[in-house]
Order: C-alpha cells, then structure tokens, then sequence
C-alpha cells in the first residue's frame, strides 16, 4: 500500500511551529538560538523522539533526528531551517522541515524499515539574521565555518555565535570533529518554498531544481555637490542621483542583452544624502545583486555595469566607487536525485517543472558532500521574507508526498 | 554720524547660533521646533531683549522683536529663519537673522528712535525639513497655511505642525487671528546668501533681487511588487526603483530641453522599500521640485514629467500616484524698495547686481502684503545646505550695512 503523508498533521505542525516562534509583532521573528527558536526545537525534537528516532545536536546546533533502516549504511537526509528573517513569514524553512518530519511519520508505520537510515535534519541559522552569514549551520556542517569563524562571527549585540551556542549548551568546540566527511551521507532531499512567482504563474505544482545560481553582491557611489534646488543653474550642477539613475536604469537594460535568459541584476537598496526635497543629492550609494546559473553570464552583467558606472561618472562629472561585498559561484544539483524527485512527482500526478534557483539554500553546502536534491512547492504571488509568505497545506502536501517518494526511492 | 554695523559681533553672532545648533554629526542640522532651535531663539531673544525690544511669539513660533519708533505707524521688518536642511550650513537664513539683529544694535544707539518702529523677525520652519513644506512661518503668517494645514502636516515621526507647536508652548489655536492684513506692516527687507554663484563669478557685492522664480513641489510614488531578488525573473518583476530611476533621469532632460534658459528642475529625495540589497524594490516615493521665474515655463516641464510618469508606468507594469505638494507662482519684489537698496550700496560704494533669485525665500511670502526687498551677498562657489557653504564675515558685514541704511530709509 502506498504511503500518503497526511495534511491535517502538516497543517497542525506549521500552526504550532507559527505559534510557539511568534512574539507580539508583526510576522514571524524567530532568530537562532533564541528563546522562540528553542521551543521550537523542543517541540519537533520531541516529535521525533515520540517516533523513536535518536536525535542529537551538533555543536552549532543543527539537530539530526535518526529513523534507524535495516542497516548502517549511510543515511538518507531531508531538513531545513526553521529560523526567519526579520519579521518574515510561517513557510520559508518551516515547510522543509515539516515535510521531512512527516515522511518520518510515514516511514515509521512501514512494517519493514528502509534500507537505510532516514534523518530529519534542521540547520541552524540559515538566514543569517543572527551574523549575517547565511547558511551558517549547514556551512558549519560541511566544513565551510570553522571553529575560529564561529568565535569571531557577532550578533548585532556584540555576542559571538560561539558565545551562544555554547549559552545553549550545545559544545561549539566540537565544530572540527563534526564536520561530515563525503560518503558519510548517502543523499540529501530539501523541501522549500519557490519564493517566486514561477510555479504558480505556469500552474506548476511541482518544482525540480536543477542548478542554484551563483551571485555578486556590490556597492556602488556616486558623490557629486549638495546644493540649492533652486539656485543652481542646471549646467553647474553635479547631481549624484541623476548618475545613479542612469545606471539603474542601465543595469535592466544589461541584463534583459545578456545572452543568458536566466540573469537577473537587481538594485534593492539606495541611500541618498543629503536626501531634502530642496537640495541637490550630493552622494548616492545604491546595492547591485547579479546572479545566474551562469558565472560567465554574472562576469558579463558585473563588466558592462563597470563600463556603465565609469560613463555615467565622467558624463555626469561625479566621483564614483564600486567595491565587490561578496560572491559565490553557481551550484549543480545532483541529476541522478533531480530524476528521482521528477519520477516521484509524475507517478503521484502532479505537474512538475524542472527549474533553478535564485536563492540559496541548505541544500547547496551539503551538494558539496554528498548527492542532493531540492523541491519546490509555489509561493502565493512569489511573496517571502514577508507576513504575506503563504504557501496552501495542499500544495505543502503535495511537497512532501513527492518527498516521501524521493526518500523511499533514494533508501531503498 | 553715520551708523557702522560691527563685523565682529556679526561674526560672534553666527559663531554663537553654529555652536548652539549643532550636533556631533556633520554639519549643522538645526530643524525647527527641535530642542537646538529652541536654543538658538532663546539666545536671539535674549539679545533683542537686551536691547529693550519687545519680544512676542506667534502660533507657529515666529519671533517678532520689537524697536519702538517715534510713532506707532506700521513698522519696517527685517529678518529670515535660523532653521536648517539636515546637515546644512552656518549662512542659509542664520546671515538675514544677524544682519537684522544687528540693524538694531545700531538703532538702538541713535538719540531719537526713527519714526517708525523696527522689527527683527525669525520664521519658523522656512526650510520645510519637518513638514516638508517651506516658508511654513511665513506663510501662517501670511494667511497661506491654515490652522487646519497645521494640524495635518505630519513629521517624520508622525507628530503634526499643531502638536509640536503646542509642546513648545506656542499655542497654534491663535493662527487664524495672528494673519498679517496689508497694512499692518510698511515694508520688509531681508538679507539673505545668494546660494548661486551668479556674485561670486562677476565679482558683484550685492545683489538686489528683481523677481523670485517660482515652484512647483511634487511627489511622485511607483507601487510595484516587492520580491525576492534571486528567484524572480526580469520579466516578471515590477521594479518600482527602476521606474523611478527612469523619470529621475528623463527629468533632467525635459529641463534642459525646455525654451527658458532658467528653468531647473531636482529630485532632492527618494524613499525606497523594503530598501534591502536582495529584495526588488516594491515601493519607491520621489520628491520633484521645479523652479523657474516663467510660470510657463514651470507649467510646460510639470506637463512634460507628468507625461513620462505615465508611460513608465505603462512601460513597468507599476501604479503610480503624483501629488501637488506646493505651488508658487513666480513673484516681483517691490521696485521702489529695490531701488533704495541699490541706492544704499551706492552710497556706500558696494558694487551692486540686480538679479533674480532661484531660491524662494520668506520675502517672497511678505510681498503679498507689504512692500518687500531681498539683499543677497555672495555665496562661496555657490554652496549651500551643505557644510561647506560659506560667505566672509566681511561680505555679510557690507550686506547687513545696506540693511541698515534701506531701514532707516523705510522708516524715516
């Protein structure tokens, strides 16, 4: 008899998980290794202990729930995160870990254990709101956040992540001694939501990501002349806003020519000064995000808005800086598991798109250890990091059978 | 004998009002209303009332210091604002507020007062830096802001005009009642820093202003989507800062393409939101402020931008709001005044320009009353609400000489 994960118990948990993690503001602000975050930890470790599984706690916190197979091989893997951003909402994460919950619900029933072991996993830390580093549970996982990192990484408070996990009881000294060497997994399947609008605007139920696009983050300054509005004649004028404008409007154009049609070149962030109505902007920084499955693709976009960003300047007579803030080079998913998870997906009926990522994910550190996959579930209006964030149980449901399938098929 | 004003209590006096508005933060940011102003009114009154002036204050907080004449006849004013843009200067306004100050130092030592009293005057909140609405002393004063346009004007921090006043102890209830009635004043002088480099580069003492262009002030909003900067494709996103960047940049062009040499036209302010480097702008507000002394001229650009809204618009797939914040029509200061300036630099053997004025100005609010002039001195490379605005203590003192002498003139 085929096993079907149950709505009503993923619809309960993601109410729980919104509940225990909500303080009196607005959305979802459940930060890692806060008091919100361990009663959330606490719930769902308790969940896993009601289903027999062995659970443990790695020195960074991430929390590994072992359903035991007919042998020791090395185990299959599903999780996510269950901290947010800032005011955020009750799927991003939360969804991933639920799902790999509920399949251990599933498999618990099964008379006969799988082959292999079956761990829920939660990283710790994903969104990076506590240090600004994002994924730092699955980088401390996989080797990619050492010991040292970890004593110099400060929250907005001034404490170190070390500091707080070691507040939490959780042994950061043991960082070295618990990274995961590859072969010691056998596979790794996480569950998320799209945040985007993709899925949904094809009517897609299913997403299979293929590759998770790489990504330059960049600052760029203008600096001009603050002065009067009114009494500057146009042609005297060194307006740092005006050259600003130019490039963002600029960087759409660069990145809709790029022979890549999956680039995307974002500016998200702008502070002008001195910012009056009545003044001239004398200095204009703005943010510029470029990402794409294609590292030559991101190298092009982050050469020609160099070009643009040196005419602009001269044209406009301003001062201008652009300094690299960070990089990371695009991901491969596993193919053999993005065939799995398609194959899961079409034997239940569901219409299942194959996709890239513009996010980065758990996933992603742990592809450098061991096969791994990523499913997506649609994001009402492409909405995330927001209140609004909604995903419906059906769809989450939907998920997580095509996961249950995924583990049986990769366990097996 | 003739009366001499004294460059060094003009520059002890600037010194004084610099230190006392500013903060630890660059430049001086000195808004109206806030415990800095406070200080600096309290140090002004002080001084008026050492001279035996008498001292009241209005709904809105503007200061009117009294120096009794020979008669009770309207009096002749002289005066300007000591509020600031948000790290602005040591000049803007804080040199007519000096140089009127120091008239009556003079005229206080003459034997027989003149025939009409003196008044030194100081405008609340000209800049617009709290409300974004200029000249709004003045213009209370002048019956162009009501008490019900007090009570609606919201600060950053949300408290209103009316609030703020009250808390200051100033009691807005009695605007209705305070309006000046032509008549009521003979005529008002101000001296003010030109702001433009029009002295500087012809080498020009003074400048007695002729006409003052004219404003249009408006706000323009984009409503887009705010989404997530990895995961959306171009096509499917609705930037609202790329909307903006587009009418930012085209403005410039509408400007300079227009038949009046003068016009100008600025976007000073922008606000963007979420305004974080990995999310798609969902909402941006922009200020548009456009100057000329052609109210054709003005009308024509306003056209012309409320044009490229609309197909940006269309273009980006964005709501778009624009809103009047504030029109002026372009103004004449008095001929008759003018003319004794220019006599008074004559006379005092200052070279002397007559010119228009970009900048509006509380005179210009006055001249719907009264018979009013405006008395400009240099501006150092034409800086202004900026730190690095400067005019010599030297070109104030010749300025606040010609003050004198058009007062004394008026009152006579």
């Amino acid at each position: 008899m085929e096993l079907k994960v149950s709505s009503d118990r993923i619809k309960k948990d993601i109410e729980i998980i919104g509940t225990l993690s909500r303080d009196d503001e607005r959305g979802r602000t459940c930060f890692s290794y806060s008091d919100l975050d361990m009663a959330v930890r606490s719930y769902l470790m308790d969940q896993m202990a009601d289903l027999g599984m062995e659970v443990s706690v790695d020195g960074v916190g991430n929390v590994r729930g072992r359903l035991p197979g007919q042998s020791d091989l090395p185990p299959v893997l599903s999780g996510s995160h269950v901290d947010s951003v800032f005011q955020g909402g009750d799927y991003d994460g939360v969804v991933g870990v639920v799902a790999a919950l509920e399949v251990a619900r599933c498999l618990a029933t099964r008379d006969e254990p799988l082959k292999r072991p079956y761990e829920v996993v939660i990283f710790s830390e994903e969104e990076g709101s506590n240090f600004g580093v994002t994924c730092a549970g699955s980088k401390a996982m996989t080797g990619y956040l050492s010991l040292e990192d970890v004593k110099k990484l400060l929250s907005q408070s001034g404490m170190s992540m070390y500091d707080m996990c070691s507040f939490r009881g959780f042994d950061p000294d043991r960082i070295p001694s618990q990274k995961v060497a590859p072969g010691e997994i056998h596979a790794m399947v996480e569950l998320h939501v799209e945040q985007s609008v993709v899925l949904e605007s094809e009517s897609m139920e299913i997403g299979v990501v293929q590759s998770i696009a790489g990504l330059c983050q960049s600052r760029i300054t203008f600096k001009g002349s603050a002065n009067h509005a009114g009494s500057t004649p146009m042609r005297l004028r060194q307006d740092a806003l005006i050259g600003a404008a130019r490039v963002i409007s600029g960087v759409k154009g660069i990145v809709q020519e790029d022979p890549s049609p999956s680039v995307v070149g974002t500016v998200g962030y702008i502070k002008c000064e001195p910012n009056v109505s009545n003044a001239i902007p004398g200095e204009v920084t703005f943010s510029l995000d470029v990402r794409d499955v294609s590292q030559e693709a991101i190298d092009r976009v982050m050469h020609q808005v160099g070009l643009l960003v040196e005419q602009v300047a001269s044209d406009c007579g301003l001062e201008r800086s652009m300094e690299i803030l960070g990089r990371q080079s695009p991901v491969n998913m596993s193919q053999s598991v993005a065939r799995v998870i398609a194959d899961s997906a079409g034997s239940s009926g569901f219409s299942c798109k194959v996709m890239n990522s513009g996010a980065v994910h758990d996933a992603v550190l742990l592809s450098s250890i061991t096969d791994t996959g990523l499913i997506f579930v649609p994001s009402k209006d492409g909405k995330s990091h927001c209140p609004e964030e909604y995903t419906s149980t059906e769809q989450i449901a939907k998920g997580a059978q095509v996961l249950l399938s995924t583990v049986i098929s990769l366990a097996e």
